[in-house]
């Protein structure tokens, strides 16, 4: 069985960065990732808020992370976790079996649906989740966009530049989002707001989404439909303490179980910034170093 | 009586990064700074642990943050505090008063001296703590890096690529600091760490610093001593609860007085880093924000 000292599960900004701390000192670290490197960072088109950087691309952050990170020869494995047996500390994967003396959950949380009819098959035909990645496949065409707060707000902005028109359904009566970005968006003439509705039937063909149901009985024809409804925490896999799913951490981001931290957006906590998962991740990589020098 | 809503106290990344939020979120906003913009982020010559950055002067992502900042038209006003009126909510400077309806403490901490005979004169004349402000003065010439952790190892490792020998001395028999700079210091064959040992006396002329005798008696003869010994925390103006000088915040960074919050390298916590003072200075900034629209 192959050994590390400590295995991180997950590359989006928080197991990346925790890696960087964790490789510059000295840790044999191993990174286990089942999707795409980089995480929800890859479906920000835009980002203003990350401190050092005036605006950057998630996918240009992503690339300079990978970067750093590579720089001190990190071990990836490519593979989906099956399973975790904390008590003897074992990662499964479908090619092997590796065991660490701490373990780094950085499995972030995916996006939520609405749960209707032909939902789960129509992703790819006209669902989307990400403006930045789907966005140039509908120029000059209409798209609906799901939601109210920050990161809907932002899908709208960014289609606005894109699309001929922009329907945002929100279920409540006044945006969530950032005050500078809703001003922004008030500022596009074709964007159009439309409050206190929910999306209730996909109208499809055999092929693709033609557009949406609202609870009023409008219609709006459009040819993609993008969610931004909020995460689902992705911590099925792991037997620690949790609240609506995410991770219970300690102050030096630990959880229930010894030697089994968690950090960024699979933590329960109350914000979920790039900025506050860098945090969380040098905490956790900070700990275990001390931890490794206390034990060697 | 000038009023803003939320006053932030420093300049460092921690008080940038927290109006970076602030002033995206539309918060009136008033920074004061009475040294110059950018705390110890202008002292430290190469970072390479910043997520985002393979690697980046302290100056070069300063400057990157202090245009983000401005960018939002935030406010800024150059004097030092003279008093807080915690009770009140006033913040007294040379030129005024300055209401607050919350106020971000983030005014770092500075560094430590040995506390010898001479040493407040002869700062700026042979006794410096910033190897990327100083060092060139210092080409091919002998100095002096007191300390053992990653900031001693760092200041060693720039000074030993300009001056001609540098003599590290530490009052323990094993550096601290991080293993990959540690070994990158022992490859440097001008560099001599001199364990177990500490500074007794600084040897002057009437001008500048010529040497420094060690506990053992032995003599170094140099021109400039860095010293890198730890920190005393910025805390003295306000009257909040604290341990050892820092300051001791809740969950959401909130000190013991209400809508009185601290971020960065004041707040009693386990690890002081970039990226740990940007993530405080976001929960920071997240929750006045959520406050303000609680409370409005």
């Amino acid at each position: 069985m192959v050994e590390y000292n400590t295995i991180v599960i997950g590359s989006g900004i928080a197991g990346m960065s925790a890696c960087i701390y964790l490789r510059r000192a000295g840790i044999k670290t191993l990174v286990i990732e089942g999707d795409v490197i980089g995480g929800q960072l890859n479906k920000i088109s835009m980002i203003e808020n990350y401190p050092g950087y005036v605006e950057v691309s998630g996918s240009d952050l992503m690339m300079n992370i990978f970067n750093q990170v590579s720089s001190y020869d990190t071990d990836y494995l490519y593979e989906s976790v099956n399973r975790v047996d904390l008590d003897k500390r074992v990662v499964f994967t479908d090619s092997g079996k590796y065991r660490y003396k701490y373990l780094v959950i950085a499995t972030g949380r995916r996006n939520r649906l609405l749960g209707l009819d032909k939902e789960e098959e129509f992703i790819g035909k006209g669902i989307s989740f990400c403006a930045s990645c789907d966005g140039n496949l509908y120029k000059n065409r209409d798209v609906v966009v799901v939601g109210g707060a920050n990161s809907a707000v932002s899908e709208a902005l960014y289609l606005a530049g894109i699309c001929k028109r922009v329907y945002l359904v929100y279920r409540k009566g006044e945006l969530r989002g950032e005050d500078i970005l809703c001003k922004r968006l008030s500022s596009k003439d074709n964007v159009e707001v439309i409050y206190n509705s929910n999306v209730v039937k996909y109208i499809t063909d055999n092929e693709v989404v033609k557009g949406v149901e609202l609870d009023s009985g409008k219609v709006i024809n459009c040819e993609c439909v993008f969610l931004a409804i909020g995460y689902i925490p992705n911590g099925e896999l792991f037997d620690v303490d949790k609240k609506d799913g995410y991770i219970i951490v300690d102050n030096n981001f630990m959880t229930s179980v010894r030697d089994v931290y968690a950090c960024g957006d699979i933590v329960y906590k109350n914000v979920y910034q790039l900025s506050t998962a860098v945090g969380d991740a040098v905490n956790v990589a900070s700990a275990i170093i001390r931890d490794n020098g206390v034990r060697e």
